[in-house]
């Protein structure tokens, strides 16, 4: 089969495509091309795949037609304007993040007009559709009040892929993802970075500031949930879904506190001393706006899997950035 | 002030259009000028008002900004193609539905960057962004999930509201309409026709078909009660409205049964004859699907008024259609 994943330079999507390779197949069926398209060449990976890396800009004139005029039978859409530039950045949002997505919706259905083709579309949505006040834990039917333009980005997206799915255009099954830890690489200025860097940063013998307070509560899935998230959405029976294609992933509800008692389970008292307590009033308001826990039962019903614990999520980081190896 | 109604041409537009003439003032301040705007030139009222009449397609390049370059106070956004042409045509309904309405919007925006500019926008939605299964009575936090491409169209209308309103662009206010009835003018073949239909004709002495059961329920207000809702639209303090703009306009929970008892009341049992029970199994399957009920205190509390009774909505009809004289 062939596969294209759009936004696949980024963390999730480098992740993704290792996890394809490694494989080699997805549902049984031997993975013969995988074309990789970022607004930056990804790095192509080592496999008998034949592989393209696209260095390309999704909303710009032609760029959908083209990638969909190869006919990939599964294409993960992961691209996005993040939720802190498509705020700053209001025409680059709407265009990366809507036009974007629509211009991939509409080349996909114009493809099926010259011959028959309804490939899997998995779209990464996103938690910011859902705006405060929240309920206790978000359910499956809990309304889409965004308060960013990312999350109405986003659910404009959940609303485009209804339709065009409703209407035989394509096949798709969407995934509203957790906040991941732990985050790879090095700190960076999202504001929910911390939640990863206190754990990242100590694990590998490093400082880290911690902005807000131990009881903040928030939503979690491991990188590698993440992975396993969109390789179950481009196998699972979308019949299952009706015409609400979009599901809000399964994760752990956790706060910051138990974050940090995880941390001093898994690699002792000497990491938990690495953080540093530094309340930043910005960082403590925006993230007072987030949602804090799901009631996650339509994806479970789907097969979908997380982790049941912080220690799980620790662990998997452990494993997969720190050849099991704590301390730095 | 300077009102610009866009959809002009159309039922709800040509009442809002006779009542604006009739008061000469909105939220007290006089009208020194009306813009008429639709596909076909809305006709002209007698006003002492400067009028001008357009006939343009929103979605046509440069037409929003050309309505808009001339900085209208106020503008009604009511135009739209409808449910069943939208759903036979994909691309035209997306064209003026979202393409029309993400245009004004962003024309306003960037008439916005010129010199500061923050009109009032009122655009009608529908009761079309819900879908089935629904309970009793559809609240103000029911889930959107429309079953229709026009539906689709417009819950991506209030989300772009929305977020327009919070970024300061626009002062945007919506409101999901009621089937109307009675609608004037002759039957036409909108799968809810038939409700007007039952009640317009035995009014003027004329044979109705009745295509569903007695025991079908829908929501209902009158094209007076419709008016209404938009003039309050137009002046209502919107920062009772946070960042949810849209909101489901009263309105009157009631079977056909209901319509048919108020019309014997009204015009007695020779005009309930005139109605032929014929069962259309499309329309019955294409109604089972539409919402029944509604609690709408949001609304209410806004200060929304509605028709509390069938027998109030048929003698709106009788005074404002029939000069008050029934049996044609």
């Amino acid at each position: 089969m062939h596969i294209l994943i759009i936004g696949a330079a980024g963390m999730v999507g480098r992740k993704l495509t290792e996890a394809l390779v490694r494989s080699g197949e997805v549902g049984g069926k031997p993975i013969a091309r995988l074309t990789l398209a970022d607004v930056v060449a990804a790095a192509a990976p080592k496999t008998e795949a034949a592989v393209e890396t696209l260095a390309l800009d999704l909303s710009a004139p032609g760029a959908a037609a083209s990638l969909v005029g190869k006919r990939p039978d599964l294409i993960f859409h992961l691209a996005a304007i993040v939720s802190g530039e498509a705020e700053a950045d209001f025409e680059k949002g709407y265009r990366i993040n809507l036009d974007g997505t629509r211009d991939l919706l509409e080349a996909i259905r114009r493809e099926g007009q010259t011959a028959p083709y309804l490939p899997r579309l998995v779209f990464t949505s996103s938690i910011a559709v859902f705006g405060a006040p929240f309920p206790d834990a978000i359910d499956d039917e809990f309304f889409s009040t965004p308060l960013t333009s990312y999350g109405t980005q986003k659910a404009i997206g959940e609303l485009l892929l209804n339709d065009y799915s409703r209407k035989g255009f394509v096949d798709g099954v969407g995934i509203r993802l957790p906040t991941i830890v732990v985050r790879p690489g090095k700190p960076n200025l999202a504001a929910s970075g911390f939640f990863s860097n206190i754990l990242r940063e100590p694990l590998s013998g490093k400082e880290a500031v911690l902005p807000v307070s131990r009881d903040v509560r928030h939503w979690f899935a491991s990188p590698r949930a993440a992975v396993g998230f969109l390789l179950h959405a481009a196998t699972l029976d979308s019949a299952a879904l009706g015409w609400r294609r979009t599901v809000s992933a399964p994760g752990l509800s956790a706060t910051v506190g138990e974050e940090i008692e995880a941390l001093r389970r898994i690699a002792g008292d000497k990491a938990v001393k690495l953080i540093r307590e530094e309340a930043d009033p910005t960082i403590v308001r925006i993230v007072a706006g987030w949602p804090r826990n799901f009631d996650t039962r339509r994806a479970l019903a789907l097969g979908f899997v997380a982790e049941r614990s912080m220690d799980e999520i620790i662990r998997a980081h452990v494993e997969d950035e720190l050849g099991g190896k704590i301390g730095g």
